[in-house]
């Protein structure tokens, strides 16, 4: 520790863990200490867990839900209405609403929001993806459970203006959704009350 | 995620993730949504820090310290003044010190204090290593740096006794730190004050 700079091993490995969110310096110190109390149990198995994940786990080539199988566990689940198709921003937002146990459909994950500011435009967002879903004939529904801010909205309209000659009812979360808010930090039950809410635009 | 249970990687790392201290489960899902964006740059390095801590360090045999080498980095150290000796409860409160930049001899680490009611006695402590070392007869001055609750208290009425014999001066930090308080949570200032204003037992 005292000693140590870049290269000592407990100095590199609190550094790498303050830079997680929620965890500061002081944190980061008190994970590896007690870690190092016990380094076989605690710190080879996040290791080791880490190391799987970053291996296994990819983007889903349907949907974009990061998952260890592509398809994803959601896309193959036999259970889930395929008709009914949520678009989300991220899959934290995707994450949020599997929590809230909300949704019994499919996902799509845009990948972000348009945003004139950001220079996201339509082609750097997973549209083309999603409307070549669309073309399969399956999908009645999509529910555009977008972010309730400015760029969320923008991407809502756009998306409506380019799902309208497909014939297949777009909808979206119920006002409800707090102004401004992140979808991924809500509570369960403020995101299943809009969900069931959503109405046509 | 969604359909994931134990032996999802996702859901594993999480619940991993979220068992150290000051990560709960909601920062633990955002640091690996986070990590998973960007696997080789984030998710594997951490991955390879922990294992490659895991495997190096080490308590010192000299001190109990934590470190990669052993002798400890602290105890090799040819500019830290060998006479003077900082007993202190665990590790944290060693980093503590040494971030105070207030201490510039070596340390002693109890492993814990002595307690009636957690069951700890002398003999579960690093007593004899420390009057081992003592009798090598290059000690002048031991610090007791002990947590100022009634263990701590305990143990350092405890450890003068046994130390009397030795004829080696023995203080204590100054009033100064506060009562129940740990030493690892202390502003560093506190901690330098306490330390420049010891007093003999
Ligand atoms: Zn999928
Ligand atoms: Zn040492």
């Amino acid at each position: 520790m005292a000693a140590g700079g870049a290269d000592d091993p407990i100095e590199h490995l609190i550094g790498l863990l303050s830079r997680l969110p929620g965890l500061g310096r002081r944190s980061a110190r008190r994970a590896v200490l007690k870690m190092l109390m016990r380094p076989e149990q605690q710190m080879l198995p996040l290791a080791e867990a880490l190391q799987k994940a970053a291996e296994a786990v990819r983007p889903c080539g349907v949907c974009g839900n990061l998952d260890a199988r592509d398809p994803c566990s959601i896309c193959r689940d036999p259970d889930r209405e395929r008709e009914l198709v949520c678009v989300v921003e991220g899959v934290a937002d995707l994450w949020a609403l599997e929590r809230a146990h909300a949704h019994r459909g499919l996902y799509h994950v845009l990948g972000g929001t348009l945003s004139a500011l950001g220079g996201t435009g339509p082609e750097d967002l997973s549209i083309q993806p999603l409307l070549a879903r669309l073309a399969e004939g399956k999908v009645e529904e999509v529910i555009l459970a977008l972010p309730a801010t400015v760029d969320g909205a923008t991407t809502a309209h756009y998306l409506t203006d380019r799902l309208r000659p497909t014939g297949v009812r777009v909808t979206r979360l119920a006002q409800g959704v707090p102004i401004g808010g992140a979808l991924d930090v809500l509570d369960e039950g403020t995101l299943a009350a809009a969900l069931k809410a959503r109405r046509s635009v």
